[in-house]
């Protein structure tokens, strides 16, 4: 699908975005809060965003749509979550390495099957539209048909999306392996195929250290010399056993994320799922390579991996990149509303906290950084594609008493209502999504 | 309400409920799975169970509801909520002692208005129902009217509530407190009036040892010798600050539950909430004095109280009761779905395990029991009230995929569509309520 054609229109509501990452910040200054806002889209991109008093008479001639009573945020940005694995959310009972071989290796075995493979495909996207979620770091399957299926579905929906074939040459099932070789050419061949195709976007994705070989790993680093704009993706320092695991099989490498970086993989569009039981030299390093963490609450919650340390990472004497991430299906929900309320959850039991606002940043601009998009995506300002979502603070009875104030002028009246939305909402407060300015979803 | 005086009907569907403790019996036995099951009810109460194909010809006179496709279930148990702190769920930044003068108090201060309490009670009790939770032991605030309007509103849905007004005479703002004197005839009077008035039944309730003096605990147990079939309702050993303001406060004491203890207050209709920092001699007179836990894992997470030991109150040499509470306004939720799952991630991150059917039993007769009403609900035995639920396992797109298994024979993957439901699931997979046998609710 080619870039958007569609004509100038506005929308009215109220409008919140950031402008600058409320952990290093002040909250009021990183955020733009506008309680009755016109914003101006056209070709698929924001033009302007400003008061509707101000903005009215300039644009009186647009088409409105008029969200009133609504809050307009960019769309949200998941950094970390597998599509094949949509239809095996919610397998019971396992921690990391018992759940790969349990239920994620023989659910993809059937992604060898192109057709399979496009209708799971297209059921993920549209459930993560009715979320709120305008685009992913998606991993596929080991099978390059797994790329193409979810491609075309992502295509078709002109969506911003970044996805990659799993290279894994050890430790999987036969019928789920590649090889060093075979990585390479079909990887390539993919880059070739897909990275920069309309909003499409390639990433490098050895699944972690345990299922790839170091020749493998050296052949993905191959590839990023090769094409220093596409992505790498992988996980790191999910879970104790793993993290054990690693250190003996690379027992030359001077931890986890070393293994990664002597291959050549952590540079500043390397993004790695989890980071839980990273060391401080380990941050130090990310901080430095500007590479960037997935934080996935509701998985680690839910696999038992531990609590994300997010205020070390976030530290300003060393920032790391983060974001939030799904994790689906390892992560219970395709909402990162509900990835927000678990992230309060994982902080609160370190005895500290996370206000609404610093979790909303990193479901939006947060995550547009930790995937270099921020050039794109992430807020509103004018020249960004024009991804956003209109919310219902009041989409329930519960929510209506809860959030009876919204919407308002006031920061910190705001700041309750949507404390009270991640809390409380899910997908039904997510009334309309637009990708690249067109309505793609609405209740 | 008087009790129920429907005529006969019959229910078709799939049917589980337990009959046995799966912690401490082998899950298969102890719980009853129909897959095309007939319940026949008749003046609100259970009179049938069994197979569809062997009940069909003798009560083929009987109007049928057919839920077909559908798992019917005991109506859950919420063995622990603050009814008045409806309006506050979500509040946000704070763990227990700081969240209770931020938040609590002011809004249970609202309570005074006998007017405001009848709506929130009203609001409160839909919300219930609409989950699938037809009883509850609950909070109220300070103020006699608080009990009064709930016990009315629950009256008139015909529901079976428990419920108490809050004793609480120091380390509370003026406007919320009363005196040892004021608890024992205000409490004394509700009794009379309301304990065992149809459905409903009276607790007795010390917010928790901070906000009650010694005499008035003391009062709290006079009470209860003077009528011992009501029940005792508090909080013990949330968060570590709070055991310790206890043990400051009553240097006297061998713990926290012992300051109870010395009060009389420990017993088999006692009902403690929370319970995350006991020790075992604590956890081993709850076993013997047949005291039961609540267990609220979504609010143990939402105020980073710690990880309640779930598998050690459940040892089977010194058994301690629990049930699953939801502990809103702390709690995120009023769905006993969400505080399920919330458990299974509270002990995932103890590196144990949950399984669906455990959950569920906590939330059923697990709860029936910790309330001591095994002999009035908890599961489909004849006789016993008829008030249960109708879940659709299949109620979203996502959910539709992942159990497009049930209805099952099969027990093993009954085990996983129900634990799909658990992680899956909110208000929207609850169809239909029945309350004493009269549909309630329905989507």
């Amino acid at each position: 699908m080619l870039a958007s054609t569609s004509p100038a229109h506005a929308i009215r509501g109220a409008f919140l975005d950031f402008i600058a990452d409320p952990f290093y910040e002040d909250e009021v200054a990183s955020l733009r809060y506008i309680s009755d806002g016109l914003m101006v889209v056209a070709a698929g991109k924001i033009v302007e965003l400003g008061d509707y008093s101000s903005l009215q008479d300039k644009y009186s001639d647009l088409p409105t749509t008029d969200y009133t009573g609504r809050l307009i945020m960019p769309g949200m940005i998941d950094t970390h979550i597998h599509y094949p694995q949509y239809e095996m959310i919610a397998s019971y009972g396992e921690q990391l390495l018992e759940w790969l071989n349990k239920y994620t290796f023989p659910t993809e075995a059937k992604f060898s099957d192109r057709t399979y493979a496009q209708k799971i495909a297209s059921l993920f996207l549209d459930e993560l539209l009715k979320n709120g979620t305008t685009t992913a770091l998606v991993f596929a399957t080991v099978h390059p048909a797994s790329v193409d299926a979810f491609f075309e579905e992502a295509d078709r929906r002109n969506l911003r999306m970044i996805c990659g074939k799993v290279l894994m040459d050890r430790h999987a099932p036969e019928y789920l392996t590649d090889t060093a070789e075979t990585a390479y050419h079909d990887s390539k061949r993919l880059i070739e195929k897909w990275h920069n195709h309309n909003r499409l976007l390639y990433a490098i994705t050895p699944r972690f250290a345990v299922t790839s070989t170091e020749a493998q790993l050296k052949v993905a680093g191959q590839l990023l010399a090769e094409f220093p704009d596409v992505y790498l993706h992988t996980h790191l320092s999910e879970n104790r056993k793993e993290v054990a695991w690693v250190a003996e099989l690379f027992p030359q490498s001077q931890g986890y994320l070393d293994v990664y970086d002597q291959a050549g993989l952590v540079g500043s569009r390397s993004v790695f799922a989890h980071g839980i039981h990273l060391t401080e030299a380990e941050f130090s390093r990310l901080s430095a390579a500007k590479a960037a963490i997935s934080f996935c609450p509701t998985s680690n919650l839910f696999l038992g991996s531990g609590l994300f340390k997010l205020h070390e990472a976030k530290s300003s004497q060393r920032p790391v990149k983060v974001g939030l991430g799904t994790d689906v299906g390892a992560g219970t929900s395709f909402s990162l509303l509900h990835s927000a309320s678990a992230a309060y959850q994982v902080v609160q039991l370190q005895q500290q906290s996370l206000s609404a606002f610093k979790a909303l940043f990193l479901a939006t601009l947060g995550g547009a950084r930790a995937l270099s998009l921020e050039d794109k995506l992430g807020n509103f300002d004018p020249g960004k594609e024009a991804d956003f979502i209109v919310l219902n603070l009041q989409a329930t009875p519960l929510m209506a008493t809860r959030n009876s104030g919204f919407p308002t002028q006031s920061l910190s009246d705001l700041a309750d209502s949507v404390f009270g939305l991640i809390i409380l909402g899910d997908d039904r407060a997510v009334q309309a999504v637009y990708v690249a300015g067109e309505l793609a979803h609405q209740l």
